[in-house]
């Protein structure tokens, strides 16, 4: 585990010392808060100041009561929802009573019907926002960020069969997350028709449980890349553990960096890290490495359009990060005629994924408690709850597209194949 | 029938009078053959020129062998192939021997791999193609066209059972064409998932076949939008006969005055008739017209990169025709979050379709020459062969999208219900 994970970020924490009992909210300040409660679309949300305060006054059955404790936190909240928000409530600043998923849907919902100086005030905000580079050195910077704080912490609250920091797929709604991320994994191979021999290209492979889910149900031989440090050491070992490493190479490189060909390419949760502008060099590594038996699958969080991620979880959460559009995927298709064969949308997956995510990752806290500050932990449930509701409410989606060079005809007529039996033991 | 259907587009016919033997081709018209070979990447393809000689001069097995009977339609090949291989082809002044599909699959797959002029020369054949407008008055001009030709020809050819002028789905590929279409109209029913009760409308209706599907198989009400006169007579004809005009009403109107309100909205074979600097608006209706739990499934013929229409098609068979790309596609949803849940790309449905379709035009010869005259016939030859040809070879793609209001979460978690056993007797 890296050192320096309870202190990471903590430069710009906001002011957090408690208020004064004298420091009434008065007129001004609940006016404030009217217009936050505007700006939500008149959500059924009870907000409380610090001073006791409650606005509305009167509100029958609130979904859940926001505590703002400082006169500072709700002029921040005013100027910049979605960075501060997170940044207040990470400090606790803010809190919030009841429940966290439904607090945030309600905010969702109510915000994108709110008044037309939405979009105005959106486009201001993300002006002010700056997203990290992803050149070679501001990629690898980004994701050690995040995916080089500690394996042991993610084991926590993860799959125990392969670690899948994505998606799951939930063929029935009871299955467990270990059964839904196996579905996943089975769902992506049977898309691509992986057959025995055949040499798969992996692209972003966190601790490499999808290539070893490919090598060992599949027969296949795979080169996957990851630029998360922690992950490769994870991988490897692993991989090794379970007698896979004849078959499987894991490399610390950069997916500009592929070479070689190969029969399939799969990247899963990585293109989120890419950004736009870096979509059309990602084609042409593709166009070098696929032959026209090639196919090809990419899974990424995405945007009904597109936008910016929201302006918190770039800065503390996911830096660089940016979930495209199906029109900015295509950037990396239509320049070397790749031909999209299949798109599916799985963002009620993801929000499922999430819930058995956040209430592992609550019932670890003891655990989590002994790695990490409190800072620490509110940021990660804020995450965790935040995404449940982006995906509930419909701004994040879930893309699996699959594609071909657009003269491969060896390509299936339906897509029966994906809803028989299971195909491996 | 309308009575223009011999003479259409009979004023550009290039000159077709027979070559005089004395007229030999000499060596630029033999060089000029050559460069024709080459744009065609060298495909093992055989030039007859009008005196008899042949090009290569040595071939062990063309695929086919192409005729050209005039220097004229030679020299207009070299300056514009899109448009005057239709041309000279239609008039007579070029024949093909052999399996002309095979023929045009060679054309397309070698001209891909030719010189890197090609690109060049296809923008500046573009520009010369002016696209005919799809304003109101337009798109009913340019449908009239191609539709008002006569439902007698139609029905010699086309699928006895719905009249669907659109690519078929070939659950099985023993599938006949009758079985394929009714199988396609269930796939895009079940993908909308209808209920007994609910009210669909339906733009671009054709013979209206897949409305009167819908109401008898699914119980839903139907509002169905055709500016094709000939084609709405026929549908509300057939509706009456099997007594379902109380579920369904045609509507001799154009899509862009859809109002009312409705579970889900579906669009099989009319998008390539809008043309992209449409979208836009069509987007508008879609919001206008889908509540926040409908659904909507658009079918239309697509390219893998933003391209005209081929130029000879535009002219002859489609004016104003345009296939989308995906990302011209989503001009109709993102502006108003709408939510892509699945595209399908049925391309090599298409191929197939139009194999029993062109067979059994081939099949009536008999029949449509007492309808039209050769050039007609010679026309829609050409047409079908090389619309097989183009799905073949990728050059055209099939999507079906299927896409609902971002807020909808009445979406199902996963597609194991379009593969099931039917869902109607």
């Amino acid at each position: 585990m890296s050192s320096d994970n309870k202190t990471s970020g903590a430069t710009t924490v906001p002011d957090t010392k408690p208020p004064s009992p004298a420091t009434q909210a008065g007129a001004i300040s609940r006016w404030l808060a009217e217009r936050l409660l505007d700006a939500c679309g008149r959500a059924p949300l009870r907000i409380t100041l610090w001073d006791g305060t409650q606005v509305p006054a009167q509100l029958a059955a609130p979904v859940a009561t926001m505590r703002v404790n400082t006169r500072a936190a709700l002029t921040r909240l005013l100027i910049h929802p979605d960075l501060y928000f997170g940044e207040d409530f990470m400090a606790g600043a803010i809190d919030v009573d009841g429940d966290l998923v439904k607090f945030l849907e309600a905010v969702y919902t109510g915000g994108e019907q709110a008044d037309a100086v939405g979009p105005l005030r959106r486009a201001a905000q993300n002006l002010m926002s700056r997203r990290r580079s992803n050149s070679l050195s501001g990629s690898r910077s980004n994701i050690h960020h995040h995916y080089d704080i500690g394996n042991d912490f993610y084991q926590l609250w993860l799959d125990r069969v392969a670690m899948q920091y994505t998606c799951a797929y939930f063929a029935h709604p009871e299955a467990t997350l270990e059964e839904a991320q196996v579905a996943k994994m089975d769902h992506v191979c049977r898309k691509l028709r992986l057959k025995p021999g055949e040499f798969v290209i992996e692209a972003g492979c966190g601790w490499g449980g999808l290539a070893r889910h490919m090598a060992r149900h599949y027969g296949v031989r795979v080169r996957a890349f990851n630029i998360s440090r922690e992950q490769v050491r994870f991988a490897r070992e692993r991989a090794a553990q379970e007698g896979l490493d004849n078959q499987i190479e894991y490399i610390e490189d950069d997916y500009r960096n592929i070479s070689g060909s190969c029969d399939c390419f799969v990247s899963v949760g990585m293109l989120e890290h890419v950004g736009p502008e870096n979509y059309r060099e990602m084609g042409d590594v593709l166009q070098r490495i696929l032959p026209q038996h090639g196919r090809g699958l990419i899974h990424t969080i995405g945007r009904n359009c597109s936008a910016p991620m929201n302006a918190w979880i770039e800065k503390r959460i996911f830096p660089g990060a940016r979930p495209p559009s199906l029109r900015e995927m295509m950037d990396i298709f239509e320049h070397h005629d790749f031909s999209v064969l299949d798109v599916e949308n799985l963002r009620l997956h993801y929000a499922e994924t999430l819930r058995h995510w956040l209430a592992r990752f609550e019932a670890h806290q003891d655990e989590i408690h002994g790695m990490f500050d409190e800072r620490f932990i509110r940021t990660w449930r804020l995450y965790l709850a935040g995404s449940i509701a982006s995906f509930t409410t419909g701004y994040l989606q879930l893309f699996q597209v699959l594609f071909a060079p657009g003269k491969n005809n060896d390509v299936p007529m339906t897509r029966d194949h994906l809803y028989s039996v299971s195909n491996h033991s």
